[in-house]
């Protein structure tokens, strides 16, 4: 039984970009179980681009991280230790465990933990296609783009767990999906194996022009809905080609989160588009996750909605993967493996 | 009975302002009736923002108005002379009658000429309160905004016949109204005639800041709803101010018409503050028209819905009232007065 949790705390905010030094590695002793608390292994940590904004004391939808406490995060792992009727060793639960390798958790609290079968969904893909940046791809298609059949449905980070799966269940509702990824490795997985009908690779346009010119040939129909998780060149390029009655969805502008401007330039195509630009929190909509993991779940136990991860190897490797998923270096969802 | 009918056309496009040189008036000859035709001598003509829109050929929501012909617009007057069953002489009519004295139409054509009835609204208010920019007003605020009692309602150019529209049904809902208008005389009139909560002096505030310092003070539980005519830099004030789940109805952007840049600054608020922005054109929904005119005719009669109208006098008088319109310089409802 181990007796040292090793966690990663805040320990500093970034001016601007953020670097190693705002975390701090640190080794804690496990306290003794309390009665109705429990003790996860956790297997996999989720990294996210909201973590971001927790990093900042700007004002947002979130508190901010607090400095000297261990770093939130989405994490699946395994009950080692129980001193709850609930929760059995060996339980496979999903929480947010933060970044470290033990919670122990009072498994009375409601929905802090979540037992999860991995009969058909492997424990990794609680955290992607069926968790939470799942349900984010799934709740800005569904209810803010709800696109029709033969629609056309654009995605930015097309190749990351929210888009990915926002443009695979586009296709699986009779849509044209066009992605945009950075680099035509990404590009090639999004059409070749995600099935989308286009990908643009916008590190090849470097100016709003060819940005939207490249969308009118990928889009031949216009635009119908956008799914937004970069903000900046990109939206702009997008409302150009917005057709009337087009709706956007607003995930995350990672474009601007280390605080550089982001203006829309043509907010006036809101009105000359009759556009509806909406933006979402996923935790502020729970009442229609269990709809929405009933359906990603399938998707993935059936081979039907695919992804990619990339793991990096133990807790310590935790600030750097995550500062190399802000600059999209990633492929698919970024995780570390824990054990 | 008059034999010539005084028109003004649109002769040529603006390239940036419009001025009087982009119209000419025409005298053209009165024809005969041919059966079905109804003659509607034109008591006012209504001056609208969105006639400058159609003044240009960008891509917009609507066609743009062809050169040389009569200039588009919303009139109301009376039957002179009809050859059709439905319409007699003396018949107050509501119309696209268009820039000029005399309007010759088919009446059979569903729509194009609606009776109305006088007798406890005044004909010129068909134009106004009880008309397009009411309903606009209220379709925005009702069917957009959607404010629920207690909550705050910011509107732009709130002295005029949409904004001053949008405020007093606020109100009648139970809400904070404050608007936004050019000068103290308007501001006066917003809050002592109309009855807003409070309006500030957006001429009085030359940066950001200070306009949303302004916001701050005239909203101290934040802005909930906000109707946009104007954009630019009110809009980023207002944006700076917004709560979570607040809702912005874009209904015109006149600070932007003649080509001006107006960036949206903070586009990612929309994402932080959970905000819904929506463009809409009145026109665009028809079936909700009897249950708007319905409230504002009955507001109007009953004296709870207050306007005030510039009456320029004659047609040769429509470019220069227009142009006025265009930069602030009516109060209230801009109508020209035909006989």
């Amino acid at each position: 039984m181990a007796t040292i949790n090793r966690q990663i705390l805040l320990v500093s905010r970034p001016q601007a970009e953020p670097s190693v030094d705002n975390f701090k590695l640190v080794e804690t002793p496990l306290p003794e179980l309390a009665d109705g608390q429990v003790l996860v292994r956790n297997h996999y940590l989720s990294l996210d681009p909201y973590m971001r904004g927790r990093m900042s004391e700007a004002k947002s939808y979130a508190q901010p991280q607090p400095l000297n406490e261990v770093m939130i995060g989405g994490t699946v792992g395994e009950v080692v230790a129980s001193k709850n009727a609930h929760f059995a060793v060996g339980d496979k639960v999903v929480g947010m465990g933060g970044w470290q390798e033990f919670q122990l958790v009072d498994g009375n609290q409601r929905g802090v933990l979540q037992k999860v079968d991995t009969t058909h969904v492997p424990l990794s893909a609680y955290l992607g296609a069926v968790g939470m940046p799942g349900v984010t791809g799934w709740y800005g298609l569904t209810q803010i783009i709800a696109p029709k059949a033969g629609e056309t449905v654009v995605v930015s980070a097309a190749s990351g767990a929210v888009g990915g799966a926002v443009g695979q269940l586009a296709k699986a509702r009779g849509c044209r999906a066009v992605g945009l990824a950075g680099g035509q490795e990404k590009c090639d997985y999004v059409v070749k194996e995600l099935g989308f009908d286009a990908c643009i690779d916008y590190k090849q346009h470097k100016d709003l022009k060819s940005l939207s010119m490249a969308l009118k040939e990928a889009c031949p129909n216009g635009i119908d809905g956008y799914f937004e998780n970069v903000g900046g060149m990109i939206l702009d390029a997008v409302m150009m080609r917005a057709n009337a009655f087009s709706r956007i969805a607003m995930c995350g502008m990672i474009a601007g989160y280390n605080g550089e401007p982001i203006p829309m330039q043509y907010p006036q195509l809101i009105l000359v588009n009759r556009m509806k630009v909406e933006g979402f929190i996923v935790s502020e909509h729970m009442e229609l996750w269990p709809q929405a993991l009933k359906e990603l779940g399938t998707a993935v136990a059936t081979g039907k909605l695919k992804y990619r991860e990339t793991v990096s190897q133990g807790i310590a490797s935790a600030p750097e993967a995550f500062l190399g998923l802000l600059k999209g270096k990633n492929f698919g969802k970024q995780l570390v493996k824990l054990v």
